[in-house]
């Protein structure tokens, strides 16, 4: 019954279509963040969408929104979902497309009357990017209860606004306590934000397990001094020392091989003159790691690395820890799955890691959970230039659609 | 007569401070940029003291201020001087006292009734410290024709006007042909604003050569790209690229020795994000040496360096180049009458090589010419906490007296 399968690209690419234009930006971008009024309009075609498709739709306290297709017995639903916010600088595939490919299976479904034995639920997440206000991947977080509700109601907006407020103003503070919808398991498709799959001329990733992160700030202090006049062994060269600690990065990351990645993607120096040996500067080390031993030896080297330099350039190093994230591991099994439903399909998909967060590594923790990526073309995102070939949108799609069939079976 | 020849500390501390004033800064600092109206204000309370002194002040094209006091005889005067510009975050000492200083060995000699068979001048040149307008020494490189003097007052500010447009408006572009007054020769007093003096404990240093200096902007195009999804061997991070030429600057200067010094003393990266790998990078070195063929050298190994991190890391740089001077060594015998002179005083006198340009490096293309140095405490300067004892000030005043009667005489 389930042989031929497959999504209406058409029309996934016209949802697609039409929500870009909540919020759509002058390059084609789409600039829809978090709890904004531009947030609410996109939440309300969106829910306007899963009551086309007949879907019930329930909003919990801090406005994720659910829609359920019943299963042949009542039971944890199968869920897929993402989110629909973006930042400011957007494109219009980073989140939307894993929600509104959940919305294409159901109408899929719908149209050819298969019934699943297990409900199906879509979910769209609160505040996924976190531009507005943190943390990150907060609805989903609060979902599987890694952050109480409270505090999320109180997270503070770079524009002063707490969410609770704002979930308010916009309609969106639901009544379902929170992490009532315990799923089956969870697939989350999304684009890969990465240059890996369209490198190696791939379709499918099937992401095993998401990078730890850690996140740190360097502020280093030496002493300004005159570049000509003092001799290079009494110097306190706070750039030069920012310097040396970006290059140990690379060092970190080439030394230690695997998944391991190091960027320093802010340097500042004071006063930064030509002439003037630097007094202070401030940069940022991002270090992640599937392996969260690795990571920590990561971090250990640097550490280490930074007593080295505060010694041998007599600088004061102080660091601050701006994020920590364990590295998450996907399911083996629902992995293993999808990876041989890709093949089925005729894909050679490819595992993988994921670099940046998603809504998954939160679900991971309360259910079987995994991901499916398609390329991103030039890895490009939270850029208005995002974009993925249609027909790698209908793939995952399609991918989608068989997984979640089987796994509600 | 001149046995016991002495300037008074007090006048010449009093003109010190009442120039300070001038543009003082928060700190105790003084920010008095080349032809700004604080700028202004410091030449107007010079020359009114020069007219006080019984000086004749004649201005030049390039707003030179020359002061001369006649000799004996006619003829080319022997000449000290300096410059008043600040930098933004400048101290009070730092070219201010070698106009002064002249202004004190003038007012001692009117007070003694001491005349001398060649005129003396004292001279103050415009923008010395080359922040707002490029090159620095500016006027006294037009002075000594090593820059056309239309292409100087075409210069353009950061603020985008003209050096022309600026001297007009603060009243200083005079009508002195530049480089009408030939001097018999030059001696500059400085501050020497670098450790040396004061780490071995010697109150004169007499300055046989200055560095050569080489400064180039290096601008680095890579692409910006996630920093959790890139796979290192993907990347093209011109914040890393910025970070391994800083390292190899200081590499240059480590494997030359000798006189060689190399800074970065600018890096700036562009999205600046922390988990953003760099589209962009700027940034400048600054390297210097005593010998001409070695500081070719170092441009050579930093070029081939360029080359190589190019390559390496799929970056596209550009270099530009902002400023280049010859190392400059000064009269022999001048510097060598310096030294007796400072011996005689009861000092042991340091010879040394200036880290620092200064006008007297433009003036030696013209005129036998040297300087001499007292100490800095720390060696700080550029920056508010710039400070040379009382009574170093003193010793160099007197020195540049003593020496000044003996070239005039």
């Amino acid at each position: 019954m389930t042989r031929n399968l497959a999504v209406s690209l058409d029309r996934l690419l016209g949802r697609i279509e039409k929500l870009a234009e909540i919020g759509r930006t002058d390059q084609g971008g789409c600039c829809r963040i978090a709890l904004t009024d531009e947030d609410k309009a996109g939440r309300d075609l969106l829910v306007a969408w899963m009551r086309e498709l007949g879907l019930a739709v329930r909003i919990d306290r801090i406005g994720n929104i659910f829609g359920i297709r019943p299963g042949q017995e009542d039971g944890s639903p199968v869920m897929t979902g993402s989110h629909i916010d973006t930042v400011a600088t957007g494109g219009r595939y980073d989140g939307t497309y894993g929600v509104l490919a959940g919305l294409e299976v159901i109408e899929t479904l719908n149209e050819r009357g298969i019934a699943t034995r297990r409900p199906l639920a879509v979910a769209a997440f609160t505040n996924e990017e976190g531009v507005r206000f943190a943390p990150d991947m907060m609805g989903s977080l609060v979902h599987a209860d890694g952050l109480a509700l409270d505090e999320a109601l109180a997270a503070r907006g770079t524009d002063g606004i707490t969410l609770g407020e704002e979930l308010r103003r916009i309609g969106y503070a639901g009544d379902l306590p929170v992490g009532t919808i315990r799923p089956h398991s969870f697939v989350e498709l999304h684009i890969e934000q990465g240059p890996l799959l369209e490198a190696e001329g791939l379709t499918i990733g099937v992401v095993e397990d998401l990078q730890g992160i850690s996140w740190q700030e360097i502020a280093i202090k030496g002493q300004s001094n005159h570049a000509g006049t003092t001799p290079m062994h009494l110097r306190r060269d706070a750039g030069y020392a920012a310097a040396a600690i970006a290059e140990f990065v690379r060092r970190i990351a080439r030394d230690m091989g695997g998944s391991q990645v190091g960027t320093v993607g802010v340097i500042s120096l004071h006063p930064n003159l030509i002439n003037v040996i630097a007094a202070r500067a401030r940069m940022t080390v991002d270090l992640r790691n599937t392996d969260e031993m690795l990571l920590q030896e990561a971090e250990r080297r640097l550490a280490h690395f930074l007593d080295e330099i505060e010694d041998r350039e007599r600088v004061v190093i102080e660091t601050r820890r701006l994020a920590r994230f364990e590295p998450v591991r996907f399911d083996g099994s629902l992995v293993e799955a999808i990876d041989a439903t890709a093949r089925r399909l005729g894909h050679k998909p490819r595992r993988m890691t994921s670099g940046a967060g998603h809504d998954a590594q939160m679900m991971a923790r309360i259910c079987p959970s995994a991901m499916i990526f398609v390329p991103s073309v030039k890895g490009i995102s939270h850029n208005p230039a995002e974009f993925t070939e249609p027909e790698h949108l209908r793939a995952g799609a399609d991918l989608l659609l068989r997984t979640l069939v089987d796994l509600a079976a």
